[in-house]
């Protein structure tokens, strides 16, 4: 029986642009010889919907959709593919999170997930009632062991620490499978396709049954997904492998390894001209010649990343991370109607230089306008630095010094320099000019804040989408600006540490063959240039140090112990650094969404309070 | 056997003040007779502890601080008690959310709760296992039926859909229980203590035992909880009613009614003279007596609420708004030690009237800074009026025009003015002059951005803690500027409708018994005075239309049919008004955090994709 793996990128809440897509997807899988589509979890809906599946209105909407899929979809072969369903029963919460096998016009059997993610990022079970252990799909006889995402990752060999009692892939293996299949929307994470893979392995291996796993692409709001789909043979031999990044198919036939190596050489398929819709549900591939004027793209090459072993297939890490930056960047834009162009201050500095650089491989340089606001601490190399990068990527570029709005700002708050003595009702209304104004944090957020307001109205005056650019260490620690440099509608780098920064800006001038990426700026000693002289050194570890203490505290969970005993830097130090992470708690709430591509990236995944009173002892 | 009620108000992750707290209470309990202290859910963390939990640190400490409370607690008394414990299993959640019996110097038994709520603002099942049915905790004879907060809410008779399977009250009452124990904290919103009350109610009437409810009271973050902590007695009677708002205790014999009463009488305590710690975990009653300079304080008295009908105890829904949100400033502050005075932007408008009153109520007025910030555009009334309520409240105010800086602007800008044209890199360099600059909605953003910036710089310079005063209607349609009248680091009324806020306003000059909101304040029609003559009814409806449209979107999930329906507004407008909910997700990503009080707030407990394609077809 020929599969087909139907690895789409769905807009969140888009029943109608989701619902054609699988249907041209799955006429295209009929035209292969199929037999049945398989699509990802929440097709449908696109993952994750999120409190849209608390307004009866939608899932009206969803019931409808999904009636149109079944009176729609192609004859001849059956779609397996993922919606809410709403649960009958008189108690538990109103939803299944489902796999439907559409077949002739009808829904053959359904298959509810069992195990509901709910931490990180994922709230499950806020929305669905986990399901009691499932049975077989028998299929034009064949025994299909029909699963959604979480169900397969209960796995001993991977985890030790189970987080539920049940297993539904031992309880399907039990009732005899000839193949597994997993409808997944398992959002990318440095690392987390490799560990993804290995759960497959160990299934396969255990079981000695193939395994198809057909994973979301595309970026929704804070999460990326990396696609990535595969079938993997009992042998240990992969099958299949959709690209990372990418909409993409395949066919593969259960039980016919010529078939098999044969899709995986040809079948890739460019939805973007595929797709008989073409509208903005359906990006193009994130293929980044697409995005160039003129250069050739440098094929992918090894760095020589310390972060992780390099995989096996030539990308590493550093390939991943950039790729699901620009494909963050790009579905962003491509999914909503109201930003053409993306605005990015630049600095001269690394930060802003590779958000500005993603932003024009996810959109071509056409699409970004970059805003160099000398201060009077501003050196020259950043403006020179700046007009570089604008002319390497063809983005329009302007110069707004902000010194006169400084300075009103410094005339405008003379007079209430000395609020903090005996002040009562009325004595001291008036535009009083007390010599002084703001001075030290004061002045170097006041600078801030009013590039703040440059970049907004001209964000506002042009319908330009302003993108942030803080890296996910300066973010930890808050040494950013709430509502200076933190304006923004899209964070690009808030989930990247300062030495991935650097990593990520390497490779694009790698893959560009170019400096596009002024070398000054990637050499440079990191500088807010808010004040004369300043090096961000002089109120933090070098990254090298501090990056660590962060990731064993944000993504690991250490504490001062912990840290001190992995990384060797003193627990004064370490200390310091953690109490900085929890006290800037308010400005990350506040802090634009941002593209996660780590296991604890903030934002919506990470929830603390923002008033409480724990102090550490270690 | 004498039971004591401990309605404290524990600070998140504030351990050893919590312990104290507790220890201290305790004492009280053992001097007042008891045999039992009931304290409320997690009292050791505080609720909601969130991803506190997920730090193995902090849970170490949570098990040295549950160590402490066990060796320090009073003997002869015993305490029920809430906190974190280890679930020791090798599947499931590592935590379960627990009732303690301390006795004697041990653990005598633990309770853990079944129901987790995982909707809303709840996210329990991030964390906790949810826990198989519980047996009763027989203590000194007495059989108590110990269950926590939701376990006593899959309640048939108040809401026909139960959320779950389990019904952890019935299961108890099947196994005899002498008296109901329930450990909460349940947090406040308009018209939730009813609803509470009627659970209890119901469940006593219909299993004919007494029912005690400890409830946490107190404000963390977003949440503020009203404590009413009560006893019901199988014939219907209160027979404990402690206070809203405050923290408060009591004693109660089981199956003596004559003591009962008498503790209803004459125990309550007030917390902040009578604990030996006197800290910030511990505030003291929110009597707005203490708060205000000079003014006798005017018992509440009934108004002519349209919204809900008045409570038989005397205070009505419009009371008990106002009471949380003095408890919500009051504990933002107290329980945090950064900020001792507030700062308002005040623009003569009802809005930031009320946040300063409130500010003031909570803080007291020497605590409060305001600040008005005329642009060309502002009546001399904003100015006068913002004026006349200083002087009411005897806060500290200033004036600072922003005509400088908005002028600056203006001049910085208007080189980007036709930025929409051919650029390529490099050509429009420069400090250009084109006549022009910013104009319609950007030029309004820019003078609210100019004010957040002046803010944002007093609060920098003095240590104030900027309040953001926007209500719920404006939050729900974007009615605000981000970063510019959206700044600021807690949102006192965003989660108030417009039409509320005024019912809230006059309350506060009746408590006071006189206009200390100026009557024009209150009368004249709303504006945002960002050009020459606006209303806001330029842009939407009436309040009194416009807030039943809102309401029964946000917070009761209809859409255009159910609303056109339930108020009478045409189809068009309704549409127009939920697109405009919709559309404004982004900007309250990044709003502050504000003081929930309904049942649906924006905040972390609603939880929107900002970039979706749903379309309404209605």
């Amino acid at each position: 029986m020929r599969l087909a793996l139907c690895q789409l990128n769905p807009t969140v809440g888009a029943l109608d642009a989701n619902v054609d897509a699988i249907l041209a997807t799955a006429q295209q899988a009929r035209d292969a010889g199929a037999a049945l589509a398989v699509f990802p979890e929440l097709a449908v809906t696109g993952y994750p919907p999120q409190d849209l599946l608390d307004r009866p209105a939608f899932l009206d909407d969803v019931e409808r959709a999904v009636a149109r899929l079944v009176a729609e979809a192609p004859r001849g072969l059956a779609l397996l593919v993922g919606a809410p369903v709403r649960n009958t029963a008189p108690t538990g919460k109103r939803l299944f999170n489902a796999a439907l096998l559409v077949d002739d016009g009808r829904i053959a059997a359904t298959t509810f997930k069992q195990l509901l993610p709910t931490y990180d990022v994922f709230d499950e079970y806020r929305y669905f009632e986990p399901a009691p252990p499932q049975t077989v799909v028998t299929f034009r006889g064949v025994r299909l062991g029909v699963h959604l995402c979480e169900d397969m990752w209960n796995n001993r060999e991977e985890d030790p620490y189970q987080l539920y009692a049940a297993n539904p892939v031992d309880d399907l293996a039990r009732q005899s499978v000839d193949v597994f299949v997993n409808l997944s929307a398992s959002p990318f994470a440095v690392g987390r396709p490799a560990f993804r893979e290995g759960i497959v392995r160990d299934t396969v291996a255990e079981h000695g049954v193939p395994f198809v796993l057909v994973n979301q692409v595309g970026a929704n709001t804070e999460l990326v997904f990396d696609g990535q789909s595969s079938v993997w043979q009992p042998d240990g031999r992969k099958a299949v492998a959709l690209r990372p990044f990418a909409e993409d198919f395949a066919v593969w036939d259960l039980g016919n390894d010529e078939n098999t190596a044969n899709a995986v050489e040809t079948s890739h398929w460019d939805v973007s001209t595929a797709a008989p819709s073409g509208d903005a549900a359906h990006p193009s591939s994130n293929d980044i010649a697409d995005a160039l004027p003129g250069d050739a793209p440098v094929h992918p090459s090894m760095l020589g990343a310390d972060l992780h072993a390099a995989r096996t297939d030539g990308r590493d890490d550093v390939d991943d991370l950039l790729d699901a930056l620009i494909l963050g960047v790009k579905d962003y834009f491509a999914k909503q109607p109201f930003f053409k162009k993306a605005l990015v201050g630049l600095s001269g500095g690394i930060d802003s230089a590779l958000t500005a650089a993603i932003a024009c491989l996810a959109l071509g340089g056409e699409r970004v306008v970059g805003v160099t606001m000398p201060s009077r601490y501003s050196s020259s190399g950043s403006v020179d630095d700046s007009r570089a990068l604008a002319d390497a990527f063809g983005l329009e570029f302007y110069r707004v010094p902000i010194v006169p709005a400084v300075t009103a700002f410094g005339q405008m708050l003379a007079g209430t320099a000395d609020s903090a003595t005996d002040a009562t009702g009325g004595d001291r209304v008036g535009d009083a000019v007390i010599p002084g104004g703001p001075t030290g944090v004061t002045e170097e957020n006041l600078q801030a804040r009013t590039r703040g307001v440059v970049l907004m109205a001209m964000s506002n005056a042009h319908g330009h989408l302003l993108l942030t650019t803080g890296n996910k260490s300066e973010t930890a620690v808050g040494y950013a600006t709430l509502y200076g440099d933190m304006a923004g509608g899209l964070a690009v780098l808030s989930d990247v540490f300062k030495t991935d920064v650097y990593k990520v800006a390497r490779r694009v001038n790698e893959r560009l063959g170019k400096a596009a990426i002024p070398e000054p700026t990637l050499t440079k000693p990191p500088s807010a240039e808010l004040r004369p002289g300043q090096k961000d050194s002089d109120s933090l570890p070098p990254y090298d140090v501090l990056d660590p203490i962060l990731r064993a505290y944000v993504e690991h969970h250490l504490d001062v112990d912990g840290i001190v005993a992995e990384t060797g830097t003193d627990a004064e130090t370490v200390r310091r650094m953690l109490n900085l992470v929890d006290r800037n708690e308010f400005k990350r709430w506040q802090a634009a969404p941002g593209i996660r591509v780590s296991t604890k990236a903030f934002g919506a995944g990470r929830r603390f309070p923002l008033v409480e009173g724990w102090e550490r002892k270690a």
